[in-house]
């Protein structure tokens, strides 16, 4: 079995992150959702490992201290942060994991696993992101405006992203993030052990 | 429309890449075969332009001094090579080009266009060769050895190739190289253009 992917998933609000990845968790049993880890106390309903990881402040500087967290910032007091060891697990079952986050902490991550894959979806146009945006009526006029103007600074990051998926139906974005994971899959850095395979007449098809 | 990929595929003698090439051809549309061009004079049935590009010594001689070849080799007195410009002429109509082409062929053609997809392809295993090239009935017990011991050399050059696609159905080859070119027109390198359709409000589907 071929190791998973590490797959950093990021993209401007209105874009349409949270229904492409609810879709295509739906889809595919092999496809992990990161779950992060915070400081902050677990609110009515949260369950430790679905929501997020708690930790105390001292477990998770101590995290920091060996290594284990992937990227992480203090927000309000409070730290968030990926933790590594789940998704070494979980890609070592095979299964590909998405981390869907922010620029910033995409970078650092990128940073300690260059073996990621990276992914930018963006909306056919901030038009149709400000659209969307008002779609969901939980906006006033004055957040919306900022939101779509925080959109073009973070759309001006999908120059340090491997690939583009424009979201322009839920459908075509899972679709072309699901031809992505396949591909990534066979690419020589990530299966060259097929190759000692064929020569050593080991019948693989990993890839 | 998004410009066309340049689609180096190599693989040793036995790995199928005939069978492989042919079935995509017959698929898709928008996939086209490089035509070499050679010196050598054209035979009974061959036509210009589809089966090779017959051109003169001078001619040929003239392409390269022009930086118009990709690649080429001098094989028996004759020369052999890639043409830059139908490819050129091709992708920019938006088609795929593959080209078929041995390792050495293949490296000079990744030097001059680093752009290019390389796509390495091999059988299952050696055994499996071994049984194809016997199978085919055209080759004697002492050319098939040494077509085996050369295509353990072969392989030892897929590092240098993108992609690794086994060759254990035919079915499943082919789509695994339809995945790699859907996946490689999302790459903002080759898409980035997008990201300022949308800054613009231009609703883009290229990618």
């Amino acid at each position: 079995m071929s190791k998973g992917l590490l797959v950093v998933f990021s993209g401007p609000s209105g874009a349409g992150k949270g229904t492409v990845l609810g879709r295509l968790l739906a889809e595919r049993q092999d496809v992990r959702l990161s779950v992060s880890a915070t400081t902050r106390a677990p609110r009515p309903g949260e369950q430790d490992g679905r929501e997020y990881f708690f930790l105390t402040r001292e477990e998770f500087l101590a995290r920091i201290e060996q290594g284990k967290m992937l990227e992480y910032a203090e927000y309000c007091g409070n730290f968030y942060g990926t933790p590594a060891d789940p998704i070494e697990r979980w890609t070592a079952e095979g299964d590909d994991v998405i981390l869907e986050i922010e620029v910033q902490g995409g970078a650092q991550v990128k940073k300690k696993r260059p073996d990621c894959v990276s992914i930018f979806i963006v909306p056919p146009s901030l038009e149709e992101q400000e659209k969307r945006l008002r779609g969901r009526g939980t906006e006033d006029e004055e957040t919306i405006r900022k939101r779509v103007a925080a959109a073009r600074g973070e759309i001006s990051h999908a120059p340090s992203y491997d690939y583009i998926v424009v979201n322009d139906t839920v459908e075509h974005a899972v679709d072309q993030i699901n031809q992505i994971l396949a591909a990534e899959k066979l690419r020589f850095s990530r299966c060259g052990e097929i190759i000692e395979g064929v020569l050593n007449n080991h019948a693989e098809t990993v890839c």
